[in-house]
């Protein structure tokens, strides 16, 4: 690494218990974010924020639109439920958790015996104020790791660019490399006077971090090292060839079809009742996110024939097993078992995508399942009930029911349900959803889904904020007697609902007692540990600045500038630059816009800082290439390249465009 | 040209009246070809003849999948339908044509009086046997040109790829490079055994064609010359601002709205009801390459701010006019006369554009519509018929209404029809339609369109092949009578049909009007005049071989190979080589697939050959980049690319893949 230009001694990045220059990184809930001042300010993504935004936003005062600066700490807005996560440390469990399970426990015992083991731990840990805690799991279940963080809730934006810029390229560009989106944000974080997290109040003052990245002037050039610190969400790399075939050849070709069908609906929907455009509009997002994410996962696993290079792989394997007694014992089924497994879930795996969308995708029906599962989960002690539905999570599940009023449309969820609807209908005997069929009396034509979608929302109230506030926590019995048709449904559809739940319980079960011998084997087998699979803990990336070739005949550079920008620039969304911005640019041609690495991201990524090999803030990573997808089943030396906003570009808007005197001062430039 | 590499002198490429070199390039209606050998082999892109092979294959001989080729002229396979044309000779006839115009004729007069004239000229032509003659309008009408070619009518298949290679990358891979599409096809024109045109018969020979081109075998590199030569259709390179912001604002966005529902309308029935893929098929390809020729114009034309950069000329333009009392006189309205035309288009253009894709996207309307049509035109002497509506299209129309049978399924239909109803409902009330307002009593809802949709359905006949064609050619009284729903739809539609007809007449004749003194206008004022914009007839580019940037921090070169097939093969469609063909493109990585020169093209340069300086075929255009759709408004020496196969992959293919001897040494190979 020093020959790679670190010039900062590992024991300085990070050692524990004392911590080092990465306590400076910090999680915010989903995405990542760094310290990048004395006072609290932290640097993330926009799209990480951008909800705030959104809150903050009204058509006087349309900061999404026009971007937003606050020139003193007064003028900040309210950051409508960010939170900022210190990391503080992390202990090994996994005795605490291992030892709970019960010998001979089926796989929804053994679920439920972890569960239970890590609800105590938390809340044990959770006794601190302010502390949020949670048990990660590492290799699937071979190690049990309790992180503490300290949570900051007062925390309030600083600097946000117009939408134009920091969502520059839209979906078109979302997932591609050449890139020109200044995807970046400063928010502070607030402490009581007392130096101690505290909600929002006026008398709070800046949070003083233990460390925080200065940022860079000098930028890096293609060639030299950079570090990406942040808690990267989920990867597949130590997946069996029968778990990535499943991958490969059902669930992504589902959610594309379902999904791509989905987009269209809220498209055209929005076209010609423009009304719904703006509560969809989230939602459509996300769901283009996960289909070009989708869609690139396809692609590239079946481009980078990872199916066929795991069997490769588990032959090698099971011969390497095969020649030793002992290991024939202790690990001869490893493979087969997990197959075994694959193949065992295939036969609900329909019902259940669909079962999964219906109560995510349709607010009336999550509505329903929210209120009628915590009316039933309320009745049991608290450490009894399910992840989710503890009375920590009350505050949450209950603001976001009042939050989704914002994303609510009656229409939209009408088209939503019967879309999904119609394939419930094409659903296989052994996989009916019995709650539909009686509900729809076995009739899934389109007329009479129709008759029966536009019954529902007729009469129900669950759209009604308020109404639906209401009904949160009230009595089982009580809740009962409602005679709201969305709460009717819902308990129709609980034991369909209670059953699917159980089974991801089974399934994550099985998971934690297949998976951990399979990785044990492949250590062995191997001679070596390796690192474990993402799991939104906090991890540093070493990469180097560098283009790619995403196929033959075709070569991108690392870098791109205010004259790309400027080129991109059509007149209209999504490449619609303000005019101010424009003039700026032009001034300018050469300065740095966004940069390219081969560090191994995924997504939780977003918002990570990226150092130099001084430990200076060079770059803000924000996303992947198309190619880099499938990434997540493994690092590809020629593909996997991670996205990043040049640090250059955040000073040069923060002078050149905002005027940002304060802002700048207080980050050193 | 001599110093970029041309060995040849221009005067043996082409001389009037003798000919040339050139003399080598064949129409094929709507695509360009060539011959390659003494014996009438010609070289044409395989989605030119892509539906005589679909018509030739049966589920027992799929020739369509596994490829065809024929090792003896006997084993060549019928045309079915596939016309070579030989040019013969050009004339001006634009005095002829202009002096037939009345004085103070209007518009539609205008129209008229230049069709009549035509249709004279192209009477007269025709006398000679085999002859087929058209008279093209260039730069607007500025001259007409008469041109006169060879039909060959006896053409077989002789070499075609399996469609995985011929369409390899499929609708992902449309308008894009890097490429590796082998979209190539070897065909074989006939005569009668007197050396004269005739119609498929055993006793037929080979055409000997004046000149034919060699196939080169090294190839050519970056920095080469090359030459394109074919009958591009149709380029907008001399539109005023106004026109052009009508297509950029209008006309684009539009399509891509509607034809985007429409494909996936098609895409989602075709999964919920197989049956209706294949009838849908071709409609679907058609739309999908629209609607993406669509959205790279809209592309281009923002990002190369056609619109403003025409008002700056025009602005320049209209300075030299007004510096003169006799340019003011005769040019000062050039540009705002067009732009008031323009102007006086938009009240009725979102219907018209509905009853222009109603008859072209619902077959049933179609049917209906040529039927009556037919039925009325064919009371009036043969002279005043409207083109595509005289004795000498009789037989194509009806050969039309024969083969859509292969492309209708009225479930379809129905959904598009509804899908177009849904618009049509919503044009503003000085655009309605009265036609559909009366048969739908004026409630367009889902509901109403579905019913009366499938009532019409329910009871028409036109489905049915024999049924529609023993309509053709009925008297128009007898018509009347008929109670198909579809003919009365089609009758009481009749006087909107009438008009939209008459007004794109009107249209014409306008244009014929205004835009020949505009492009004098222009032509003055440079001091120069410039080569017409695309109208069909024969043209030749000369370009280099060469890469290009479609953008910042991207770079492509200009060669593909089989390396990067196989590297591109995913195992499913678009991107599944056949095994065969994979095992024997590992053999030879660096074999040239496909390349990119800078030669200027457009629709209709499809199967053009593409020759070097010494006049050997070294490629086969068959598409242009994504950033080159916009083009058509203006040649671009950094975007401007076309996409061609590489000669030497047909010979590999013919040699290593398919084992073609007899055509390999016809070939000279």
């Amino acid at each position: 690494l020093a020959e790679r230009g670190l010039e900062i001694p590992l024991s300085e990045l990070w050692q524990e218990p004392q911590g080092g220059l990465f306590r400076a990184a910090v999680g915010l809930g989903g995405c990542s974010g760094a310290f990048v001042s004395a006072a609290g300010l932290v640097l993330t993504n926009h799209h990480c924020v951008f909800q705030a935004v959104q809150r903050n936003s009204t058509p006087q005062n349309d900061y999404l639109t026009h971007g937003f600066i606050a020139h003193k700490q007064e003028e900040e807005l309210p950051g409508h439920g960010v939170k900022v996560y210190v990391f503080v440390k992390q202990t090994d469990v996994t005795e605490k958790i291992l030892g709970q399970i019960p010998k001979d426990a089926d796989d929804l015992v053994r679920y439920e015996a972890i569960e239970m083991a890590q609800k105590a731990l938390v809340k044990e840990c959770e006794q601190v104020p302010s502390r949020r805690c949670q048990v990660s799991r590492y290799n699937d279940g071979l190690m049990f790791v309790l992180l503490e963080n300290l949570e900051l809730r007062d925390v309030r934006l600083a600097a946000i660019p117009p939408r134009a810029l920091g969502e520059f390229g839209g979906e078109v560009d979302n997932w591609r490399w050449p890139r020109h989106t200044m995807d970046f944000a400063l928010i502070r974080a607030y402490v009581g006077p007392d130096g101690q997290p505290a909600a929002h109040a006026e008398s709070n003052v800046p949070f003083q971090p233990e460390r925080f990245f200065p940022l860079s002037k000098q930028g890096v050039e293609e060639g030299d090292l950079v570090m990406v610190v942040g808690t990267p969400g989920r990867t597949a790399r130590y997946r069996t060839s029968a778990e990535v075939r499943q991958d490969e050849q059902w669930f992504y070709p589902k959610r594309a079809e379902v999904f791509g069908e989905w987009t269209v609906l809220l498209e055209t929907l929005c076209r010609q009742e423009p009304e719904t455009c703006l509560p969809g509009a989230s939602r459509l997002k996300t769901l283009h996110n996960t289909l070009t994410n989708a869609r690139g996962m396809m692609e590239g696993l079946r481009r980078g024939r990872v199916v066929g290079k795991r069997m490769e792989q588990e032959k090698a394997l099971l011969e390497w097993i095969g020649q030793d007694a002992g290991r024939r014992e202790r690990f001869g089924n490893v493979v087969s078992d997990i197959e075994a497994f694959v193949d065992s879930q295939k036969d609900g795996r329909d019902r259940d995508f669909l079962l999964r969308y219906l109560t995510w995708g349709v607010h009336g029906l999550s509505f329903g399942r929210t209120l009628t599962k915590w009316a039933a989960q309320q009745n049991l002690p608290d450490e009894k009930r399910e992840v989710g539905f503890q009375e920590r999570d009350k505050d949450r599940v209950r603001a976001e029911l009042e939050e989704a009023g914002k994303s609510y449309h009656a229409l939209v969820d009408q088209r939503t349900l019967a879309m999904l609807l119609q394939r419930v209908g094409a659903l296989p005997g052994q996989e009916r959803i019995a709650g539909f069929d009686q509900a729809l009396k076995g009739d899934y034509s389109p007329v009479a889904i129709d008759r029966f979608v536009k019954r529902l929302y007729a009469k129900t109230q669950l759209g009604e904020t308020p109404k639906r506030l209401a009904l949160f926590g009230v009595a089982q019995d009580k809740l009962a007697q409602s005679r709201d048709p969305l709460i009717r449904l819902a308990m129709s559809l609980g034991p369909e609902l209670d059953a699917y739940d159980e089974r991801f319980k089974r399934e994550q079960g099985a998971q934690s007692r297949l998976r951990p011998p399979y990785i044990q084997a492949v250590s062995l087998w191997r001679g070596k540990t390796f690192y474990p699979d993402a799991n939104s803990t906090p991890r540093v990336s070493f990469g180097t600045v560098t283009g790619y070739s995403p196929g033959e005949a075709e070569h991108r550079t690392p870098h791109t500038t205010l004259a790309g920008l400027v080129a991109k620039h059509q007149g209209i969304s999504p490449f619609d630059v303000p005019a101010a911005v424009l003039e700026e640019a032009r001034k300018q041609p050469g300065l740095p816009v966004c940069l390219l690495s081969n560090s191994d991201t995924t997504g939780g990524n977003s918002g990570s800082p990226v150092l130099d090999g001084k430990g200076r803030i060079v770059g803000l990573n924000f996303d992947r290439v198309y190619e880099n997808i499938a990434g997540d089943y493994g690092y590809n030396e020629a593909l996997s390249r991670n996205v990043m906003v040049d640090a250059r570009v955040i000073s040069w808007y923060l002078e050149a465009v905002a005027g940002a005197k304060s802002l700048l001062s207080e980050l050193g430039i």
